[in-house]
């Protein structure tokens, strides 16, 4: 039987000035599966390791389940496929973990059935399982594990998902301090109207982030990395948010915000040694409110989830 | 005495999707100014031709004195200057006619001056000019006019004006419809708070429109050029607004909208053809509300303002 291994990536959604229409991926954490084809018509999981026991297995209730019988049910084809997940990615972390779970199993699965479709059309199958496992099928984390890069959310209906050029290197700092913030009690806390200046704040902000990665303009980068919409908000969650993320600028980060939803913190920054040593002034900085955490650092991952074995 | 002519280009700000961040430069029509310097002290504006005897000739009142004034003001210079205007945009247009006068004396005197000042640095000139002529400082017609092409005022506190790089050739057809929008009713209008929502989809659209504009991709530009902001409530002011808009679209405009505060409505297209066409459209259809325009056909203008002779 047909089996084969692969990786989906972390993401940051909302990059800031970017709520709800942009995400980046990184190098890593990620998530792996192991799929196996088999002659059941069902689609299983048989094991789930490095989640602590809390996720379900069965196919209907998890990312990687749902996102491949979207996608056979799509191609009208009762399959039998066997799901091993490998969690690599901390659960309600705010780095995309289930997006990059059921991103692993499509792609995964894409490539098992002859590659038959394109990075770009996996997202509405990986967005269906966002919808299962987190209440809402936003795609600013499952369309970045995909396709790599910055990738925009520029509509929903209908679904615009664009990859954005960037021309200049930059390094990611992922800080995870040991605290949980469900996706949900993050998104109820924020208001559903903002003031105009608020809002023009923010286009002004994406603007500059867009023509800052077009141009190479760290600078600019660095300037339109600001978010007045849900920071403000949010960073009640986070103990000693302002402290970190002023410790972060401090150390060399071109910008600093909340990933996803939280808590994990983003930098990002224009150097592997900047970017090593923001890390570290977050970290102790969080050990001030008497928070553990952990770091990541890697380049932005400019192709997204990738096979590893056939 | 030392003698020079300048011209100042039309500007389209908000562009759809970027409301009070965004404008751009056409090549025609303009203000022209010829300025003199003489040994009195003081700025003085000896006539102006094109305005219907509507403009004041004080120079405090006037964009084109204002902005000499306080350029001259922050070179701590006392220098006579005679200003001559020649309007050729309409008043009340949406054109960015007040900030084309303005424009055109700045870099005039820059000139005069040794040309001390790079055009960016003028923008706060210019800037102050509007202030005193239309009550708000707003930069998105000046810099537009001053820089030429497509410029993203980032933040105004401290400003940030970034000029973006284009990789295309667009076309602009702007027709003036006619009858008057004041700047100061038309912003009266809006409302001080928006929904989230809107905000996100505005987010979308501008974040869009930057990548289209720098990956040279006239399809994301036309997705992208939606206003969700102003243009719902500002298009009460132009009748027929929403059916000209559409003969704009089926005519081959990659996307209309209003300009600045109308009620000039302005088009993007990718060649000079389709932008006669979408001129001729839009000009029959604002026919059928009683209401005869003029068109304006022209690139858009990569470097702004410019001095025509010495």
């Amino acid at each position: 039987m047909k089996t084969i291994k692969a990786f989906a990536p972390a993401t940051v959604a909302n990059v800031c000035c970017g709520f709800d229409v942009l995400g980046f991926a990184v190098d890593f954490p990620g998530d792996e599966v192991v799929l196996k084809l088999n002659n059941s018509k069902e689609v299983t999981i048989s094991k789930i390791v490095g989640d602590g026991g809390r996720l379900p297995l069965e196919a209907t209730k998890n990312t990687a389940g749902v996102a491949v019988q979207s996608f056979l049910q799509s191609l009208g084809v009762d399959q039998g496929v066997e799901i091993e997940l490998y969690k690599n990615l901390p659960l309600g972390s705010g780095m995309g973990s289930s997006a990059a779970s059921g991103v692993a199993a499509l792609v995964a699965i894409n490539e098992l059935m002859g590659n038959i479709k394109s990075r770009e059309e996996l997202v509405p199958f990986a967005m269906e399982a966002e919808r299962i496992a987190c209440g809402s099928a936003h795609a600013d984390n499952v369309a970045p594990s995909l396709m790599g890069g910055f990738v925009l959310i520029r509509d929903y209906n209908p679904l615009d998902v664009v990859k954005v050029k960037v021309n200049l290197d930059l390094y990611c700092t992922l800080v995870h301090p040991h605290i949980e913030v469900k996706t949900s009690d993050s998104r109820r806390v924020l208001r559903s109207s903002i003031s105009l200046r608020d809002a023009i704040t923010q286009s002004g902000n994406i603007a500059g982030l867009m023509v800052g990665l077009a141009q190479a303009d760290p600078l600019l980068i660095s300037r339109s990395l600001k978010d007045v919409i849900a920071e403000p908000i949010r960073a009640a969650f986070i103990p000693g948010f302002e402290q970190v993320k002023l410790r972060a600028i401090e150390a060399g980060a071109l910008g600093c915000g909340i990933s996803g939803s939280g808590p994990t913190l983003f930098a990002l920054s224009s150097t592997h040694e900047a970017s090593l040593e923001v890390g570290e002034a977050m970290q102790l900085e969080f050990l001030k409110s008497h928070l553990k955490s952990d770091i990541y650092v890697s380049k932005i991952n400019p192709e997204g989830a990738k096979i590893l074995a056939r």
